[in-house]
C-alpha cells in the first residue's frame, strides 16, 4: 500500500540546470517521501489509500520562501512609496511596538494560509514571539525554519533565550519545524552580540539566518564608520562559522563575494526582487553571484514591502530583474529560475538532500498547478508558462510532508474565516503609529 | 428604468492624481453609458433589468491595452531568453511568414479571453489581416482600435488598403470598434511610406499607431545612418500632425521628448514593461515624460515577449520598475500607477472624455474586482492591494459598452472550447520556422 497516489501528472524535473517535464507519471507517497514516479498505469490505484487525478497538472516541488516576516502581513499597504530609511523609521519600527505575542500567532496563520494557496511549502522566517509562529505551523502543516529576532539594544539575555527556542523547536513536528539563531544585522547587532550569537550557534549545532549587506549605502556607510564592509563584520564576529541565510547582500563588494564563495560551511543568499524594487534600494547581480557557486534562493521578505507572499512573482521578477540589470535577454533563462526556485532555495534553506526536487526518497512536498487556464494556452511550452505566465491561483492542491493541506483549493488544516475574526478586532491597535516607540532605529 | 445595477459595490474614482474609493454605492446603467453612482439603496432594485451584487467588491474602468499583437498569443512560450535581434531575426519573423486570415481571427479571440479574464475591455491592436480581428472584437464585446501593420518593403498599395480597411471598420460594433493606420516603425518603413501614411492618415480622418525609439541602440543606429533620431524622422515625415500612439520610447533623447511635449495633436506613449525586462531593451524614465506633460498608457505588447496579456501586472511593473530606475520609492506612487492604469491610457487610446473613468455620462466599461482573497488580507489599503497585490484571477464581472461580458467568470459572449479547438491543429503549422521566409530582418 500507499499512502498517497497522484495520477496522471506531468512531474517537472530539474537537474543540472536542466528542466524536464516528464508527461502522465504517477506519484507514489508513503508516509513522508516520495516512494516513485513512474509511467501512468503502473501502480494499481486500489493500492493507495487516496488517490488524486491530476490529469493536466502539473506537480512540482512546494516553493520555499528562504526569507520572510510572515506576520507582517498584518499591516500590509500600510507602508507605501516611502523610501527604506523612512519605511523603517516612519512606519515598521512604530508599528512594531504594538506588536503582542498573539498577533503573531494568528498573523502567521494569515500568512501562511497565503503561502499555501500560492504552493509555499516552507519558509525561512525571522521576526518576533516565534513561539507563537511555531505553534501556529504546527497546525498549518506546513514546514518552516524559525528564528527569533535579536537586536544587540535588546541585552545579550536574548541569545540564551533564543537558544532555548532553538532547542525547544527543533526538530519539532515530525522534523517540519527547524530552528535557527537570527541576529537582526549588523547595523543593529554590535560585534560582542554577533560573536556571542555566532559562538551559541555553534555550540548548540545551529546555523545563522540575518540581514547582511541590504544596500550599497549601507556598505558604503560600513566602510566609512568602520573600515569594514557588513560581509566583513560578520566574518570577522564568526558568523559564517556555521551555516547562514544571508537576507538580501545586495551590496556586496566584489572581496565579499570571494570570501561568501570561500567558505565551508553553507552560505546561501535570500533574493527578494519585490522588495528591492518597491524600496528603490537596488538589485545584485546573480549571474556573478552564482558563477561564483554561491546558492540563492527566493524569499518573498514581508508582506509591508512586498506587498504578498507569492513566489511565482519573486521567481518571475528574479529572472526578468536579472535581464534587464544585465541587459541581456539571455541570462537568468528559465531553467535556472526554476532551479532557483526548487533546488537552489532548498541549499539555502538547508536541505538540499530532501526538497527541492521530486524524486524517490525525497521528502514529499508536492504541489499540483494547473495549466489549463487561457492564460497558458496554448502551452507551447510548460516552462515557459511557470517562469511567466502561471499566478498563485493556479496552485490546485498541496501536499506538504506527505499530507494533503490544501485540496483543490480547499483548505485542509487551517480555517480563514477564524484567522480573519481573530485577526480583525486586533487591527485597530495594530494599525497605530502615533504614541508608540520606535523599536529601533534606522541608521546604518 | 435602468438596463444594469450594480449594487453596494466600492468605486474607485480617480481625479488629479488622487485616488478615492467610495464605499458600498450603486451604479446604474442605460443603454452603453454610466446613467449614475449613487449611496446604495438609492435606486430599487425591481426599476432594474439586470441586478448584479457586488458587495465586497470593487468596480473600477475596464483596463486599456494601448499596445498589442493579441493574436501573437498562438506563439507564447516560443521564443525565450533570447535577444532582441535574435528574437526577431530567428523567431518572430519565421514565425509570422506562416500566419494565415483565420489564425488572425482565431488568435485574437484566444487573446481575447484572457483579456476579458483579467478585465481588459479595450485593445489598441497592432497587426495583421485584421478585418479577422475586428470580427472577433465584434463577437467578444470588447472595444479595439485596430491597426493594419504596414512595412513599406510591401509597396505603397498598403496604405490604400489600410485606409479602406480604417473606413470599414471606424465606428464599427456600436462605436467600440476605432480603426488607424499602423505602419510599422521607422526603421521597417522608409520615409516616403511614412509620409504617405501620415498625409492618408490626415486625409481621412484617422490616427497613427507606430513603434518608435524603440531602444536606445535604435536611437544610435539612426543617428549614425542618417543623422536623425526617430523620432526627428516620424516629426519630419509628418506622423504627428495626427493624434499617435508611440509604442515604447525608451530611446528617446531629451530633444525628442521636447518635440513630443510641444506637439498640438494628442500624442501617447505605450508602455510594455514585462517585455522590456524580457527582452533586456532597456527602460525610459517615466516621471521625466510624464512631467512633459505627454501621457503614458499601460501595454502589453504581444505575448511571445510578455508572455501574458495581463495589464495588472504591467501596471505593477510599471511602478516598480520607475522605483528602481529612479532609486526613489517615493516615485510612481499609487494613485499614479493607477492613473496610468485608467485616465491616462483613455488618453493615450483616444478616448479619455468617454473611457478610463467611472462617472455618469462616461461608457460603461466596468469590472468588478474580488478584494476578499487572502492574499488582500487584511484590507488596509484598497489602492496599494489593486497595485501590488491583485491578480487576473480576482475579477469577477466584466462589463463593456453597457453589456455584462464575464459574470462571476463565466464567459457571456466567446467560448473558450470552441476557441481551442480550432487553435489546436492550427498549431503544429504555425509552430514551425524551418524553411520560412523572415517577413522582415531586423537591422535597425
Amino acid at each position: 500500500m500507499v499512502d498517497l497516489l497522484i495520477r496522471k501528472a506531468s512531474v517537472l524535473q530539474l537537474r543540472d540546470e536542466r528542466a524536464e517535464v516528464l508527461a502522465e507519471h504517477d506519484l507514489a507517497v508513503k508516509g513522508n517521501r516520495i516512494e516513485s514516479i513512474t509511467p501512468n498505469g503502473t501502480i494499481d490505484p486500489s493500492r493507495a489509500r487516496t488517490v488524486i487525478e491530476a490529469e493536466s497538472q502539473l506537480a512540482m516541488p512546494g516553493f520555499i520562501n528562504t526569507h520572510a516576516h510572515v506576520p507582517m502581513v498584518l499591516w500590509r499597504g500600510l507602508a507605501e512609496d516611502v523610501n527604506i530609511a523612512s519605511w523603517f523609521n516612519d512606519y515598521i519600527w512604530k508599528l512594531e511596538a504594538n506588536l503582542a505575542p498573539e498577533d503573531v500567532y494568528w498573523g502567521m496563520q494569515l500568512g501562511l494560509l497565503e503561502m499555501i494557496e500560492a504552493g509555499v511549502t516552507a519558509v525561512a522566517d525571522h521576526y518576533w514571539h516565534m513561539d507563537y509562529a511555531a505553534r501556529a505551523v504546527e497546525k498549518a502543516g506546513t514546514r518552516a525554519l524559525l528564528g527569533q529576532a535579536m537586536f544587540s539594544a535588546n541585552g545579550m539575555g536574548q541569545i540564551e533565550e533564543t537558544a532555548a527556542f532553538v532547542r525547544r523547536w527543533d526538530g519539532g513536528a515530525n522534523g517540519r519545524i527547524r530552528a535557527i539563531m537570527a541576529p537582526h544585522a549588523p547595523y543593529t547587532c554590535d560585534d560582542d552580540f554577533l560573536r556571542a550569537s555566532a559562538r551559541t550557534a555553534e555550540r548548540i549545532g545551529s546555523g545563522i539566518h540575518i540581514h547582511v549587506a541590504e544596500t550599497r549605502a549601507q556598505t558604503q556607510a560600513s566602510l566609512q564608520k568602520r573600515g569594514q564592509t557588513p560581509i566583513e563584520v560578520a566574518l570577522d564576529c564568526g558568523i559564517f562559522a556555521v551555516p547562514t541565510i544571508l537576507a538580501h547582500v545586495k551590496g556586496a563588494t566584489p572581496g565579499d563575494l570571494e570570501i561568501l564563495a570561500d567558505l565551508e560551511a553553507p552560505v546561501g543568499i535570500a533574493h527578494c526582487p519585490k522588495t528591492y524594487a518597491k524600496l528603490a534600494t537596488g538589485l545584485n547581480n546573480l549571474v556573478e553571484v552564482r558563477a561564483l557557486g554561491i546558492a540563492v534562493g527566493l524569499g518573498s521578505d514581508g508582506a509591508v514591502s512586498n506587498n504578498t507572499l507569492d513566489l511565482w512573482e519573486a521567481m518571475r521578477l528574479t529572472a526578468l530583474g536579472q535581464k534587464q540589470l544585465t541587459g541581456d535577454a539571455a541570462n537568468l533563462t528559465i531553467p535556472q529560475a526554476l532551479t532557483i526556485a526548487t533546488n537552489e532555495s532548498a541549499r539555502v534553506y538547508g536541505q538540499q538532500d530532501e526538497l527541492g526536487n521530486l524524486a524517490a526518497g525525497k521528502l514529499a512536498d508536492i504541489i499540483l498547478v494547473d495549466l489549463s487556464g487561457t492564460h497558458h494556452l496554448p502551452l507551447n511550452s510548460v516552462t515557459a508558462s511557470l517562469v511567466y505566465n502561471t499566478r498563485a491561483s493556479d496552485v490546485r492542491t498541496v501536499i506538504c510532508d506527505g499530507r494533503v493541506i490544501m485540496r483543490e483549493r480547499e483548505h485542509l488544516t487551517l480555517d480563514k474565516d477564524e484567522i480573519y475574526a481573530n485577526i480583525a478586532p486586533r487591527m485597530e491597535r495594530l494599525r497605530r503609529r502615533e504614541g508608540a516607540d520606535n523599536i529601533q532605529t534606522y541608521n546604518p
